[in-house]
C-alpha cells in the first residue's frame, strides 16, 4: 500500500512538472498583440485579436468610446495635471518645482491614463493626444533613478522606505500599472521607450527580491498579471517566474515587515494563492489577483491554481455576485462580504471591481472557450462597470449601489480617482473583446455594428461585418469576406439571457437548434458574399433571485436582452418609487410589460413601461412591524423602468433595481 | 405684526423660563427610592416604587435572578479579579503590586458589578455578598486620589492625559457608572461612603468644567443620566445643570483636544441634544444619550429637548429597530445604519444597546405614562435583552444577530466586558421596573408571579400578589389587599400583542372593552380580598414586516405573546434551516401552528410546531439569480419553533428569526 502511494505521488509530481514546464514560447509581431497576448500561451483555447483590428460602427458602443476618446481622455489628463499628479513626476527630474501631492499609489492613475489613452490611438488617429502621450511618458522617464526603481512618493525623506511596507505602499501595484502602460503603447505604437523603462524597473525588483532573496508581496496585486504580460512581451521567462512567486511561493515568515494573517485575507495576497477556499478582502485586490493567476495558468498549466480558480468564480456567481456583474459587498475594507451578503443600497461595489471582474472573465475565455464567461463580460459591460460612468463619459462613480435614496451625485474627479482612468482604459479595450481565433477558426463573443479586419489562424485574411441594432434588438447580420474560399468555424455566442435563438446561413436555417448560454459552431467553406442572420428573442424577463439572497426574495428585476433595468425618481414625479409594487402575473410573468426605443431619451434607450400601483400613503409613515395591521390602499400608476446603467444622469435620485412583486 | 411676533418672542421665552426652572425638590427617604428616583420630578406623570418592595414568586424571571445573584455575579467577580479589574483599584493603594491590565474602560465594568450586587441585595438576604460589595468599595475608594479624580488607567505616566481626549478616553463614561452604582448602593444599603466618593469625584469635575470653565464632551454618553440622578439623590441642582450643560450647551470650538464634526455623531454628544434629527453613530451612546436627554426633561419639561426625544423615538421605531427591540445595524462603529439598514445576519445589536433602549423606555414611560413604552420594554425584556444571557445565567452574547450561521458561541467572558455586568443589573434591577404610582393610583407595567409591598401616594399602604404563568399563558390573577378600604386607579397594561383581552373585578366582568396597547383603568373603592383576573388572548401570531425592510418581505415571525420565536438548528436534524419554507394561508395566517409547553425543554418553555416544506436540495447549491429557471422539489417536513432568547444554549448553531413563507 505504502509503495503504491509512493508511486502515485512520483507520477504526480511528474504530471505537475509536465503542465507547469512552460513549452517554447513563440512572439508574434507586436503589432498583432492583443490585449493581452495569448496567442503563445500553451493552455489558451482562444487568442486575441487586436484591437486595430475591430472598427466599430456607428451604435451602442462606438458613441461611448468617441466621447471617451474625444472628451474624457482629455479632460482626465487636465485633472491629473491640476491635481499634481504628473508635476509628482516633474518635480524629481527638475522640470517643477512643487511638493509632492496626493496619495501614495497616484503614480498608478498616470498610468492607468497612458494604458487608456494607447489603447484608443489603437482606434483613432489623433496626433495631438499622441503628442500629449509622449509628452506624460517623457516626463515618467525624465523621473526614474539610474538604478531602475521610479515612485513619485517614495523620494527625498522618504526614500528610506522604499520597498519595506508592502501591505500598504502599493509601490508593486504601481509598477504592475507601469508595465501594462508601457506594453499598451508598446502594442499600439511599436515604440519600446516606455517598455525599456518599465522593464529596468521591473528587473531591479526581481533583482532584489524572489526565491532565495528579500521577500515581498503584492500588497494590492495588478503586479501578477502585468509579470505574466510582459513575459508575454518580451518571452523573457522571469517575468512569469516572479509573477508565479508572488502568487504562490513568498515566504511571509521572513517579510522584513512583519504582516498580521488577517491581512493577507484583506490584500488577497502573500499567502499561497492555490490555498485559497473562497473571495474575501478588498474586492478589486481580489479580482486582480484572480487575473493574474488566470494569466499564470494559461502560461503554466499549474492544476493547483486552476482548481483554485474555479472554485473562486463559483463562489463569486453562486454566493457574492450583484445581477449587475458588480462584487464587493462591504464598505468596511471595500470588500467581499459572507455568503449572500449582498445589500442593494449598502453595496460598494466599486466600479474598479466590475472592471477586474471583467478582466478575469476575459482571461477565463481564453483558457476555455465557455460561453458563460462570454455571458458574465456581457453582464457585466451593460450594467455593472458602465453605471460607473454617466452617459458623456466624464463623471464617475465609484460605488455602484442597486438601490438609492437620492443622495449620490457623480463626480468628475475622486481624490482617490482609481476608478476614471479605469473606466477609460476599459472602453478603449473593448474593440479586443469582441472576437478571438483559434485553430478551428473565428469566434464571436460580443455583438455591436463592427468590422473586423484580421486573419485566421492559418493566416488566410478575413473581413467580417456585423450589422445590428443590439442591444436593444437581438438580430445581428453578419457579412463574411474570407480573401480566398476556406473552410473554418465561425463560433457564434448564444447569451444565456435569451429565450430562443435562430440562425441562418444564406437564408437557410442551420439544421441544429442554437442553445442559450453555448456557442453555436458553423463550421463550412465560407466564401465571399456569405451572410449570417443571429436573431436572438428578447421579450422581456423578470428574474427572481434564489430565495437565500432574502433582500430580493419578495422582488424582481427587469431584464431585456443583457441590460438590467432600474427604476428611478425623475420618471415618477409625485411618489416615491419605493412605495411602487407590480402586480406579476405568476403564469405568465412577462404580461404587461411594453418596451419602447427612443432616441432622444438618455441617449437613446428601450424603456419598458408597466401599469403598476402605488400605496396612497407612503410605506414610510407605517411602522416597521405588525404590517398585517395597516391597511394600505394603492391605486394604479405607471411603472417606468430605464436601464440601469443610464441611472443618475438627471442629477440625484431615488433609484432600485429590484422591484417589490404582488403575486395577483 | 412685527410687534405681535415680538410679543409671541417674549412669551415663549417667558414660557421656556417657567418650564425649564425647577420646582423645588421634595428629597424622599433613601431607601423609598426606585430605580430612578422621580418621585420629585416636576414632568413625571408617573413614579418609581423600589426594589425591594417587589417580591417575585417562583416563574419566569425569579428563575432568572436567582441565576443572576447565585451564580453569575458571584461568578463575575471573580473573572474581573482573575483580568486584574479589581487590582488596578488595589495597585494605587499599594495593596498589590501589579501592572495595571485592560482598556482604559475597566473601571466601568466594576462599577456595573457593584450596581447588579447591590441592586440584588435589595431582593435576596446574602451576607457573603455584601462582604465582597463592602471589599471592592473599600478598594475602590482607597485608590480615590486626595483632590478627589478617580480612574486607574490615568495614573503615573499617563496622569498627564487626564480629562483631555474625552472622545476616546471614556473617564465621564466610567464616573457615570461610578455615581450609578454609588447610587444603587446607597438606595440599598442608606450607607454614602461610595457616594460620598463619586460625589468627591464628580464636584472635581464640575469645579473644572463647564459654562464659563474649561470646555469637554461625555465622549461615550451615560454621565448625564448619572448626573441627573445625582440630583434626585442628593437635592444639589449643580449636578443637573452639569447634565444640562453636556447635553446641550458644549462649547466644541473650544475644547482642548479638536474633534471631528462626524465624531460627534458617532460619540451622540458635543452637538446640542436638542439640535439631533436622527439616531446616528454607535447604538449604546446614542441610546445612553437619549436616556440623559429623557431624565433631564423629567426635571425640567426643555420643550426642544422634548421633541428631540420624540423625534428620535419615532426614527428608532419606524427605521431603525429589530423586532426584538435591538438597536444598531451596523458592524463599522457598533452603530444605527440607515433608513431600513437591518441585516438579520450582520445585525450588530449589542447587548448593552438593547439595554439603553429598556432604560431610555423607562424614563419614557415616567414621563407619559403611555403603554407604548412599557409594551416596548416588554419586547426588549423577552427577548433583544434576555437573547444576551444563557439559560443558566453566565455565559453571554455581544452581538445579538436575527439570522445565524453557525458561528456563534456564548462566552462566560469577553475583553471588553461591558455587556456581562449590564445585563447583570438589569436582571437585578427588574422588580423595580414592574409597578408605578401616581396621584390617581397603581399601575401594573409588567406581569408575573410577584408581590408588591408598597404604598399609595396618599400613603395608603396596599399589597398586591399577580398569580400567572405569564409569559407562556395570557391569564393574570391579581389579589389586591389595601390596609383600609381606599378608592383608587389600578392601571392594567393592555399589550399591544393581544388579540382580546377581558377582566373581572371579583368575577364581574367590566364594562368598558380593553384596548390593546392602552392602559385599562379600573377606578373603584378597593377593599381587602379584591380579585381582578386579566385575561390576555395569545394566540400564535404570524408577523409581517413593512414591505420597504426588503429583507424581509417575503418573510414572517412567529410572535406568541411578547415573545419573539426562530427556528434553530438543533430541532432540525438532517436539513438546513434556510432551505425551509412555511405555507401561509394568507385568509388565515395562524392556522397551523400548534403551540406546546415543556417544562424540561430550555428551562421550560413553548415551543411551536408547524407542518413546512423543505427543499430536497439546498438552496445552495442553486445560483443567485433566474432562479424561475430551476426545478425545486420539496417535501413536508415538521418546523419547530422556540423563543428567539433561549437560541444557542445547545452549543453552536444555524438560526433564523424570519421564517420564508410560501402563499397556498
Amino acid at each position: 500500500m505504502r509503495k503504491i502511494i509512493f508511486i502515485c505521488f512520483i507520477f504526480f509530481l511528474m504530471s505537475c512538472g509536465k503542465k507547469i514546464e512552460k513549452t517554447e514560447l513563440r512572439p508574434r509581431p507586436v503589432n498583432e498583440m492583443g490585449l493581452i497576448a495569448t496567442y503563445s500561451s500553451s493552455f489558451a483555447k482562444l487568442h486575441d485579436v487586436p484591437i486595430h483590428a475591430v472598427e466599430l460602427g456607428e451604435g451602442f458602443w462606438k458613441t461611448r468610446l468617441d466621447f471617451n476618446h474625444n472628451r474624457a481622455i482629455p479632460s482626465l489628463l487636465q485633472l491629473l495635471e491640476e491635481h499634481g499628479v504628473v508635476d509628482n513626476f516633474r518635480r524629481l527630474s527638475g522640470r517643477q518645482d512643487t511638493a509632492r501631492r496626493g496619495y501614495r499609489f497616484t503614480d498608478s492613475d498616470i498610468y492607468k491614463w497612458i494604458e487608456a489613452a494607447a489603447l484608443s490611438l489603437q482606434s483613432y488617429n489623433s496626433p495631438e493626444l499622441k503628442a500629449k502621450l509622449d509628452g506624460v511618458i517623457d516626463d515618467i522617464l525624465a523621473a526614474q533613478d539610474k538604478d531602475g526603481y521610479l515612485n513619485t512618493y517614495f523620494m527625498d525623506e522618504r526614500a528610506k522606505n522604499r520597498l519595506t511596507n508592502f501591505r500598504d505602499d502599493h509601490e508593486l501595484y504601481c509598477l504592475g500599472h507601469l508595465i501594462q502602460a508601457a506594453i499598451a503603447f508598446y502594442r499600439g505604437s511599436n515604440e519600446r521607450k516606455l517598455l525599456d523603462g518599465a522593464v529596468r524597473y521591473a528587473d531591479f525588483i526581481i533583482e532584489r527580491f524572489g526565491p532565495g532573496k528579500k521577500q515581498c508581496f503584492a500588497g494590492h496585486p495588478e503586479i501578477e498579471m502585468a509579470m505574466v504580460e510582459l513575459y508575454r512581451t518580451t518571452g523573457e521567462k522571469k517575468y512569469l517566474d516572479f509573477a508565479g512567486y508572488l502568487l504562490n511561493d513568498v515566504d511571509v515568515a521572513n517579510l522584513e515587515q512583519p504582516v498580521k494573517s488577517s491581512d493577507f485575507d484583506y490584500a488577497f495576497s502573500g499567502r499561497p494563492f492555490f490555498s485559497r477556499e473562497e473571495l474575501v478582502g478588498h474586492a478589486v485586490r481580489a479580482m486582480y489577483a484572480c487575473c493574474g493567476a488566470t494569466d499564470y495558468y494559461l502560461e503554466t498549466g499549474h492544476p493547483a491554481v486552476w482548481n483554485t480558480i474555479k472554485k473562486l468564480w463559483r463562489d463569486m456567481t453562486f454566493y457574492k455576485m450583484y445581477i449587475t456583474g458588480g462584487v464587493g459587498s462591504r464598505y468596511s475594507g471595500e470588500a467581499f462580504g459572507a455568503k449572500y451578503e449582498l445589500p442593494n443600497d449598502r453595496a460598494y461595489t466599486e466600479t474598479c471591481a466590475a472592471i477586474g471582474n471583467l478582466m478575469w472573465n476575459w482571461r477565463l475565455l481564453n483558457a476555455t472557450g465557455e460561453a458563460k464567461y462570454a455571458d458574465l463580460m456581457e453582464k457585466i459591460l451593460y450594467n455593472g462597470f458602465l453605471s460607473g460612468v454617466s452617459l458623456h463619459g466624464d463623471f464617475y462613480f465609484y460605488r455602484n449601489p442597486l438601490e438609492s435614496f437620492g443622495d449620490m451625485v457623480r463626480q468628475p474627479w475622486y481624490d482617490c480617482t482609481c476608478c476614471p482612468p479605469n473606466v477609460q482604459r476599459t472602453l478603449a479595450s473593448l474593440p479586443g473583446l469582441f472576437y478571438s481565433t483559434n485553430s478551428e477558426g473565428l469566434w464571436i463573443h460580443q455583438y455591436n455594428n463592427n468590422e473586423l479586419n484580421w486573419k485566421l489562424e492559418d493566416g488566410t485574411s478575413v473581413f467580417l461585418a456585423q450589422t445590428t441594432k443590439y442591444p436593444w434588438e437581438g438580430t445581428i447580420e453578419i457579412e463574411i469576406l474570407p480573401k480566398n474560399k476556406t473552410e473554418f468555424s465561425l463560433f457564434l455566442r448564444i447569451p444565456e439571457w435569451t429565450s430562443a435563438a435562430s440562425i441562418l446561413v444564406n437564408g437557410e436555417k442551420t439544421p441544429s437548434s442554437a442553445v442559450p448560454g453555448s456557442y453555436y459552431n458553423i463550421r463550412r467553406e465560407w466564401k465571399k458574399g456569405d451572410k449570417v442572420v443571429l436573431d436572438l428573442q428578447m421579450p422581456v424577463r423578470v428574474v427572481y433571485a434564489n430565495p437565500r439572497l432574502k433582500e430580493n426574495a419578495a422582488s424582481f428585476v427587469i431584464q431585456r436582452g443583457p441590460v438590467v433595468y432600474c427604476i428611478e425618481s425623475p420618471d415618477h414625479p409625485g411618489i416615491s418609487i419605493f412605495d411602487i409594487f407590480c402586480p406579476i402575473d405568476t403564469q405568465n410573468p412577462a404580461t404587461g410589460f411594453k418596451p419602447h426605443f427612443d432616441q432622444n431619451f438618455l441617449g437613446g434607450i428601450v424603456s419598458i413601461e408597466i401599469e403598476a400601483l402605488v400605496t396612497t400613503h407612503s410605506l414610510e409613515q407605517v411602522p416597521l412591524y405588525d404590517f398585517e395591521k395597516y391597511f394600505l390602499p394603492t391605486r394604479t400608476t405607471t411603472m417606468k423602468a430605464i436601464p440601469y446603467y443610464a441611472w443618475a444622469n438627471r442629477g440625484a435620485s431615488d433609484m432600485a433595481v429590484w422591484i417589490p412583486w404582488l403575486v395577483e
